[in-house]
């Protein structure tokens, strides 16, 4: 076991789900290890880990976050308790009720954003799905991304601070906002392009967590894996629709 | 306002989403409006409801909860908060994190068994994707339902108790399990038949949880509204693979 207080499992080439926790972690300059990355085996260390022996949660699927006793899964709840811990959301409840659902709205954005690519079957390959994944994205970029991210545009609005989407300071719903918008923006340079002026206060919002000093160290490091087609946001010409 | 505590605003004609919120409110005796039900013009009231003027919370989709002042969306998020006021979940962190979890789990299996009809867009008919339905549908009842439900039975199995999932008393996770199981009983008679028996502890409790006294009585009143198809399970012959 590492020194670190936190000790992350998640694939060691893409930012994936992962990237949403290092992002916490990242910003509240919390102490953690990569574990996979630094594993002689990679890949094969990840799936060693998960069928492993172990006492206490038996996790799903990665990432996944140990810290003490705790195996937390689920990108939402590990995102949750680290921000929980390093003052990434407000202590009052009806804030933390609040970010925990428009969290979980992101995550259904991100699950559609997958599915564009892999919209009949996670366990073939996209090329084996192409023309359904043809599909998929023109009503994901037409229809689905406008209404989600049109919605977080008017939760900022409401919102009506210089902060994020509870108004005040920055929360660990706008990190991963700020990701996913980077995804969007990669996955479907046009597209995203034809539409993000509809969104300004994201737009603002995605350009401000680049500038939080410690995110803006991580962006520029090694540590942050670039995007790739074997990730969440693949970027495929054929699928990015105007 | 009615008097009743909690505010149910859902779809008036099928379980859905809403059912997992149903099914915590039924089985803690809680006092609840289902407010659409009531309306004189059902749908259209919810939809004027969500575009309403006000303050607080903007929700992206029912079901939503009102409880005083909080405006909760995202099923998770309100069988959570639900669950903590009513003694459905243990209240020391570990065990919570544990469920939150196993919850978005959950969540996520139904999110693939909706797409099984859907798997293009939400915003076109089923009969306008149907051989993508197909395809999706046979790598949803030959890989993905065995893989969550044998995760799902490992968890029951490592909880090692005459409970659910937290293994020593029935949560709301279980709950939320028991609806999913019925709803995928529904929705694929032979598919899910030829593969329960490799379940036998989620099939203990699925009756477990269906015999609670409080969500018999539920289960057996006009209440419960019937599987159908325009909700989230469906049962189409044709995506019912063996």
């Amino acid at each position: 076991m590492s020194d670190a207080e936190y000790r992350l499992h998640y694939w060691p080439s893409i930012p994936g789900r992962g990237e949403y926790v290092r992002l916490v972690l990242e910003d509240a300059g919390a102490e953690y290890v990569d574990v996979v990355r630094l594993a002689a085996d990679r890949g094969g260390a990840l799936m060693a880990w998960m069928k492993g022996d172990r006492t206490g949660m038996l996790p799903y699927a990665p990432p996944i976050l140990e810290h003490g006793e705790l195996v937390l899964a689920q990108t939402a709840v590990i995102c949750r308790y680290l921000a929980s811990r390093h003052g990434l959301v407000p202590a009052n409840e009806a804030n933390r009720l609040l970010a925990d659902q428009l969290q979980l709205t992101v995550a259904d954005l991100v699950a559609e954003a997958h599915d564009t690519h892999h919209p009949i079957s996670t366990g073939a390959y996209y090329e084996d799905q192409k023309p359904e994944a043809r599909k998929r994205a023109e009503a994901f970029l037409t229809q689905r991304m406008p209404k989600y991210l049109g919605f977080f545009e008017r939760v900022l609005e409401r919102a009506d601070g210089d902060g994020g989407v509870l108004g005040a300071a920055i929360c660990y719903v706008d990190l991963s906002l700020f990701h996913s918008l980077e995804g969007l923006a990669y996955a479907f340079p046009k597209g995203f392009a034809a539409r993000s002026g509809d969104f300004p206060r994201l737009m603002a919002l995605r350009a401000k967590v680049a500038e939080r000093p410690r995110l803006a160290a991580y962006l520029a490091s090694e540590r942050r894996l670039p995007f790739s087609e074997d990730g969440l946001f693949r970027r495929y010409p054929e699928l990015d629709f105007v």
